[in-house]
């Protein structure tokens, strides 16, 4: 098959050595101490490479991307939220009243919030784009979550939304997430591609008690074991995965494929980022780690993409809010790049 | 004597624990998993605290305060910059040329440069306001780098600077310095009241070279004996100190006595802090720690102080760079505290 997929993974090339020279050299010559803005210095250097330009643009128009869908292993005990939350969450979102809405707002970004597969009705409410594929996932714990095909049209819905938003003007993305029950196929994705132990890299996601963290446990370790038989990683995506974090891994490629820069969330954006990377080899040189989520498998996930993040403020909500707060710090990186004056001599 | 500096120590009062405990109960209710937005949650309840409100309104106006001053301990081979350069770079700050003005300007802040004690004829540019106290400080590694009335007159520049920004609607301050030698001062200042080793706090600062680092370590230990024997903060600021970071303890006591947040920048920002916190308990606790420098010192005053960075982005530039870069993080823990829904049921 020759579709949206791979059109946009034949267009994610290597980031030119010669742009990201020009930026360090650029660097070199600014007034100040040679290395003084510390990881500020690579964060511009990055951008550069990314967007395939030494010097690059001033950031004017980041856009958060939420994707939200529901899983069905919420039904074996793996949250201890009802699947009801999605939903009334998505509305909260569309109506302004979620995290990921005051941190955009302060940040100067737009919010797009974006149906893949919620479950459950979402309340009447404007702004909600529907792209869904399906009612929810199927139970990671006893099958494939959903088909191929499926993964594949979520993962599409993930492209089409980076490319809608760069031809809108965006020229920095953030993923976000929303669905009860994805920290489980997080953690058992990020098993699955990064080699991690289940046992370690499954965490209490948004609450689940000290007790039930075992049989999360188990959950994921039986999905791991089915996962890792496969090769295809969009194969591994449809068997553990979920719809939203499909989504997400069609954001990062279509960012990639464009040159625009995509900050990741917590863990359930690396998981994508895993399967993206998986999937293009080098996706995960072209974006930005956020910051890291107090969710074990987030640190698994970006020690296996060789990413260290910008924050690390022991948050573990999702959304986008974690990869939200980078953003001034990726502005200011740019902007210090271009704006600096010469060296004083 | 019952000057400037008496009355605002004496108008710095405890933080009220109602108003944390009302911010504490807010984030219980907001729809989002308890706990989720870790140190943001903190963030939000530290800055209700500090202005005595349980849901502090938005923070539209930060404002950078760079502090300017020369050390006579550079002729003593304390830095490998020459002195000039720290007029230069007054020049550069007061025309747009600098980080601090690419990061505050990505942030949305003013820029105010003072001159405390440029030692060398600053480059004829607009901009630059003259509180100039002396022209550079003496030797810290023969004698009082200042007096006390000199020390005391600096301090008094930083609490007036403090009070004018907040007249003018400053909501939010950073303190940033500029000073060629400034962290042999800060060194000395942290030793000698965060009781550490000055073998351990001395580092390269701006670019001293590692054979270099003995030399400032022992022009450092010798100031440390001398200030020890002091009792007052005051006339061990002026011991060993600086006009700048005079300047920046009396930012602290301002805006604390003001109830405005202060976000601390690296080494030098919080050796200030150290002798506010002396001058007048508590002024810590009005304090946030944006970033944490690579300059060992820096690690040592926050551990006395009680304090935990927002960032830590191997940042050594000072200027108030890296305490400008928390200042969105700052704005949007305290957005979201407000703007948050109730948790849906």
């Amino acid at each position: 098959m020759t579709g949206l997929l791979e059109t946009t993974i034949a267009a994610i090339g290597p980031v030119d050595p010669d742009v990201t020279s020009g930026a360090r050299e650029r660097w070199a010559t600014r007034a100040k101490p040679p290395g003084s803005l510390g990881r500020i210095e690579d964060l511009a250097v990055r951008v550069a490479g990314i967007v395939g330009v030494s010097v690059p643009p001033a950031i004017e128009r980041p856009a958060v991307a939420v994707f939200a869908g529901d899983h069905g292993v919420v039904a074996d005990g793996a949250s201890a939220w009802p699947q009801e939350i999605t939903a009334a969450m998505v509305a909260n979102m569309a109506t302004g009243g979620a995290a990921i809405n005051a941190f955009a707002a302060t940040v100067g970004a737009t919010v797009r919030v974006v149906d893949v597969g919620v479950a459950t009705p979402i309340p009447d409410v404007a702004g909600v784009i529907d792209a869904k594929v399906r009612t929810g996932t199927a139970s990671l714990a006893t099958g494939p979550a959903m088909s191929i095909d499926e993964a594949r049209a979520a993962v599409e819905v993930g492209i089409v939304t980076a490319q809608a938003l760069v031809a809108e003007g965006a020229d920095l993305l953030v993923g976000g997430d929303m669905g009860i029950g994805n920290t489980t196929a997080s953690a058992a994705l990020i098993a699955t591609f990064a080699g991690a132990d289940p046992g370690v890299v499954t965490g209490p996601g948004a609450g689940v008690p000290a007790e039930g963290i075992d049989h999360k446990r188990t959950l994921v370790a039986g999905a791991v074991d089915r996962a890792k038989l496969l090769d295809d990683p969009l194969a591994r995506l449809a068997e553990v995965g979920g719809l939203e974090i499909a989504a997400l891994v069609g954001l990062h490629l279509g960012a990639a494929a464009a040159g625009v820069p995509v900050i990741t969330d917590g863990v359930i954006a690396v998981a994508a980022l895993c399967v993206a990377d998986a999937l293009a080899p080098g996706t995960a040189s072209r974006s930005i780690a956020g910051h890291r989520s107090t969710e074990p498998a987030c640190t698994a996930a970006l020690e296996h993409l060789g990413l260290e993040p910008v924050l690390d403020l022991d948050l573990r909500l999702g959304e986008g809010t974690g990869a939200c707060l980078a953003v001034p710090v990726v502005r200011a990186a740019v902007n210090a790049l271009r704006d600096l004056a010469d060296l004083p001599t």
